[in-house]
């Protein structure tokens, strides 16, 4: 294996966007890393989508708009954010870099950005929390058990997240061809700290003639009786993470759900053309102005997520574009990469005339029927 | 000619998926083989139209639902088949690997796939179905005398396929430029077993100045008189495959047919941009819930099966892909490629919330005009 | 210069249809030549948009239609065709072979095609006559005066021609980059036989500070007035070619003339994205079923020529398609050519259940709104 | 740094059209400048859009128009034009040409063309004005202070231009990622000659936790108020630069603007899909057929112009072309880019059957959905 260059210690200068630290993180990972990281599934259809559904709403420029008030600040489930980024839920980040999910909140936190931690994260999510001043969610899967789902809502409520996102796109494992091809495995050290010390009972038999789909995964996959009993066993405002239908989402918001996060788990989880993007406007109609929304998915530039807000988002989450910046220079990867986001976001604003989040609506688009 | 590599006695583990085998495959035929299996007709539009057409519908993801009762099998023509999925008749199948239909035969019976057997096979059609223990159907071309033609069908009675599905889409033969600029001849030992000891009467002659397409093969081309001929020949249920429009959908349903194949013949026979999914959905209008449709040309994953089935096919036929499969690693490989095909539909359905074939339907679809 | 390989005696295997001519015409001129002959105008928006303008719609295949009595035969303002083809007329044609017209009026008489003969010829107009059999119709361009004009009319009429096509849609000559940037210009030797001896009258003089469009080539351009005295002059049938607007059709329809060319000069005249495919339908709308249409643009397959009788055209014209095939392999290359055309044709009615050219129809495409 | 070839001082044959030059062009400067000149802003959408959009309308060709008093004369806020072209303001020509302005000056002059001058030139705009005896208009940037705005606007008034030009699309500085890769600064030589001895007034200071954008910039952005202002301040005809909202076009107009130029700045400030051109046709319907409204960004060819003006423009703007061209050949190079648009426009108008420039409407376009 050819020796990789070591993260970047400094940022250069050819860095501008989140497309070119997706070039430079190719260059620092292996070719197995790299695939498991920007592959979507099966055939990469969702994948693309993502990025095309951007390119079908245009942005009216409006002039004259000035003042000195202007700001992106924001509440999500009653808690103030600097900007709508949040950092998405990415497992097992000591993949991509040494100090893995500490690098991205040492980011968070000088740039104020939301941090969503996953269930399978590289760093227990209390050594996590302790670093963290920006304003932290945990991403919960879960587990077979509803011991080993509460023991880590417990843990969660007294490490001081704020806010609980279940993630439930992914019942079963989604089909990733690129790193199945590469022979993608975890590294042995890499397992899933967090879950260490759980215990979830019995893994389920299945006999010979059954489908592991449906006799193994799906036996055991959470239903809407999960999610209620959940929802009553903390005091944390629970987010549900995976959502494109609008009967799905309006059921969530009638059981009592604080925000759903529509995704397409940055297509890797369901394959066949869905871009989250295309499942917002439906969602937000059907839920109201009032339930907190957020997108991710495909969001590279602020211009992205100028759009995502319009067409009914409160804020979004970023996937990829971090981990790739973290892999080519740390945690200083992830302030620039959330820097350039800001900034982007702020610039398009004012030139579509909006000094606040909410003076971005679907009036701002023009989003005529040839853009596609 | 360069010596060609040997099929593989066993799957590398970068095959993950039915493009991988045509890659591997065009390495294991010399090229006038790979253009002739490939190819489509005239400029190939309909070739490529058959894979769009996948992309012009996503499938919303649904969350929350579980059980362990899943499973994927069906009835078609009230025969049991634990998957949707049959091999569709190719010819000759000894161009690309010495077992030839025997071969695929195994594989089905390992994975219990349907398999329709070709007029011009390359093993006899008793040999085959010796071998069959998956439901097995056969592919019927109409010989230009009745005679040949009820011989064959009685042949296919005797041996126990369960079915016959008359090809109706090739009156004449298309335009395979490819194959024909490479000069792809069937070699002479494949000549059609089934066909070897028939009598199919003298051949029209045509004077210098006719047409050989009018009052040639068009002369001579089955009518639906043949067809109603046909239907009271046999006690088998009749399918018939190569439709496209909705008025003849209609008249074979009033005829009595026990099915319909909604297939370009893998875009071989007329060019000319229609794909058979975006022919399915006014035919399954036409003939109401009930008459089992099936479609071919196009499917590659499990993505297209489930999409198929949403717009109104109860099972599909695969064929290119297992043919693949075939010369790549014989059997194995076909036996591979169906399980892939099954792994992939199962997943999706568990993404979608279907646990069921019957669960699948226009509702699980998103279809906005943009997706085109 | 590099030798060029002379032109084939023989057509290799590998020539299957229309593209193949123009890549072997290619390698047998100079890229000037090339140019000139493959090029549109201005950006080739034209040029492109009459390719693409076919992919809008797809064939329906039929069943079960059978019967000897096929033929693709068809009366055109009077005159019977054996095939809905015409070899449209291309200028200079001995630019590409040295048999020029001649080669080409070979090849229609051996495959019963249509010929329309270009004013611009380089061959004398009478000599062609003389060597054709074919269904044959003249060019006319209106020259400055009308006696000039007149006298080419009563040519042709002693010539034995049975049509008269004007050609409109080049008022000025249009704007040809690529022949422009290789300094493609006319041989000396080259001149248009037809006009040698013809007094066109002085030339207009035009000041410095005159437009060479406005106060040149517009000032002497024919006039309703012109085509009016035009019908007046001869009894043969008059057709007009070059119109996409369907005003244009309906009073060229009132001032009685025989028949309308739906043509954009194969993207040569006016550049802009009108492809006469897509003109033709209104045009068909405007002028009723009983005027006589002719298409030409873009038409390189026998598919294509059903699609273009299905959207109103009574017959197609061809352009640089036989020219490739001249350039390639004289009148054996365009015979081969012609050939080829009717075959695919043929096919494609076959495939589509049409047994005469009357029974193409709207009702046999398939043109939903994906498909553009 | 490889040495540049010089500018060209004779125009070679292999230019033909807009595009030529700018293939030309980059040739003759560094890759930074090349860069700045020819990029767009974020992810160049809207660059991208603006070529796009022409594709989406056809031009219908029309026959028999014909006459000797066609031209292109127009009138534009009561002054004569002999074309509808203008040479867009265009900052700092130095990096491009030693003549920079006064070469782009005396080719506009040559083909009396209109010039725009940046508040930004490289050359006096007093300098500028001596030497142009084309129409001339001077574009203006609100200064932070009134006084600054209002010395422009003297010394415009004093120096003999016909109308002020205010850009408003840019209150904060787009994100321009080439050139920021390849770190193009512009040169200390080349300051704003123009606001050399303007006094500006104290720079805002902003905190540390301020945003540049909000804090900075848009406090001091230019709003309705200095507007109607500056329209106060002086009685030459005030157009604006910039606009793509109905809304916005509507409160000018009622404000008393004699203009609209319809901009997206050639795609260089607000990134998000908008072509301009899409944006024309809702603003001509807003503000009625009276008001004068400019179209810019993407114009590249004579077809080009004539589907702006079709669509509602009254005339173009040039931008990045004239730049090519003077980069590729000074004056000359200009004078030669102006001459190929006037003619390409006037044959595209003969082709169309305009003899004037109020004969092109939304009559003359073909504009179905499919040429999207
Ligand atoms: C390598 C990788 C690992 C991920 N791990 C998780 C996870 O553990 N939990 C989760 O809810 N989402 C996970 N996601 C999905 C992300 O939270 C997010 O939905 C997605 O990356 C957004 O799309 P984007 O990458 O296009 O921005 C993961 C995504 C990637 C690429
Ligand atoms: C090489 C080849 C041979 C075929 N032979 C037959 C045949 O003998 N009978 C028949 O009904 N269809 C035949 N077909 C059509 C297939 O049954 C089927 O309709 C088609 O392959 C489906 O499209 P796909 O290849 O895209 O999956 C053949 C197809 C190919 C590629
Ligand atoms: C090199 C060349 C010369 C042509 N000369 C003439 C001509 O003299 N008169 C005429 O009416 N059309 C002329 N045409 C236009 C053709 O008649 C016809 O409209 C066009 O070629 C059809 O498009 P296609 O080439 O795509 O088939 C010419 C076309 C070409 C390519
Ligand atoms: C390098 C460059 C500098 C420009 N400078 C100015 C300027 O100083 N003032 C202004 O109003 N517009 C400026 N523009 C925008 C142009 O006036 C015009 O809107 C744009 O170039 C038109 O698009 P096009 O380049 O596609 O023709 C500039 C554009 C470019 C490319």
């Amino acid at each position: 294996m050819p020796q990789r260059p070591s993260p970047l210690t400094q940022i250069p200068a050819d860095i501008v966007c989140a497309e070119d630290y997706e070039r430079w993180a190719e260059r620092n990972m292996s070719s197995a890393v790299f695939a498991h990281l920007s592959e979507g599934s099966v055939a990469d259809t969702t994948l693309r989508a993502n990025r095309r559904a951007f390119e079908r709403h245009a942005i009216y420029n409006r002039i004259l708009v000035a003042g000195d008030h202007g700001s992106t600040e924001l509440m999500l489930c009653g808690q103030r954010f600097r900007h709508p980024f949040l950092l998405a839920p990415v497992a097992h980040q000591g993949l991509f870099h040494a100090d893995a999910e500490l690098a991205s909140a040492q980011a968070a936190n000088a740039l104020e950005a939301g941090l969503v931690l996953s269930t399978l994260s590289s760093t227990r999510l209390e050594e996590v929390a302790a670093q963290t001043q920006a304003p932290r969610w945990f991403q919960l899967y879960f587990q077979a058990s509803k011991n080993a789902t509460l023991s880590l809502v417990r843990r969660a409520e007294a490490a001081g997240y704020g806010a609980i996102v279940v993630t439930l796109d992914v019942p079963v494992h989604g089909v990733r061809r690129s790193s199945q091809r590469l022979g993608f495995t975890l590294p042995a050290h890499l397992n899933a700290v967090n879950l260490k010390d759980i215990d979830d009972g019995p893994t389920r038999a299945i006999s010979r003639d059954d489908s592991t789909v449906f006799q193994g995964y799906m036996a055991d996959a959470p239903t809407w009786e999960d999610l209620a009993w959940l929802l009553k066993s903390t005091t944390l405002p629970v987010l549900v993470k995976g959502v494109t239908h609008p009967d799905d989402a309006l059921r969530l918001q009638s059981l009592g759900v604080a925000g759903i996060i529509v995704s397409t788990h940055g297509g890797r989880a369901l394959d066949g053309g869905m871009a989250s993007l295309d499942a917002l406007p439906a969602i937000r109609q059907a839920v109201g102005p009032d339930l907190t929304l957020l997108l991710d998915s495909g969001v590279r530039s602020g211009t992205d997520v100028f759009k995502a807000i319009a067409l009914g988002a409160n804020a979004v989450m970023i996937g990829r574009p971090y981990i790739y910046a973290l892999a080519t220079a740390g945690a200083l990867g992830v302030a620039h990469l959330l820097r350039i986001l800001r900034d982007e976001l702020e610039i398009t604003m004012a030139q579509a005339g909006c000094l606040h989040i909410n003076d971005i609506g679907p009036h701002t688009l023009f989003s005529p029927s040839h853009l596609c």
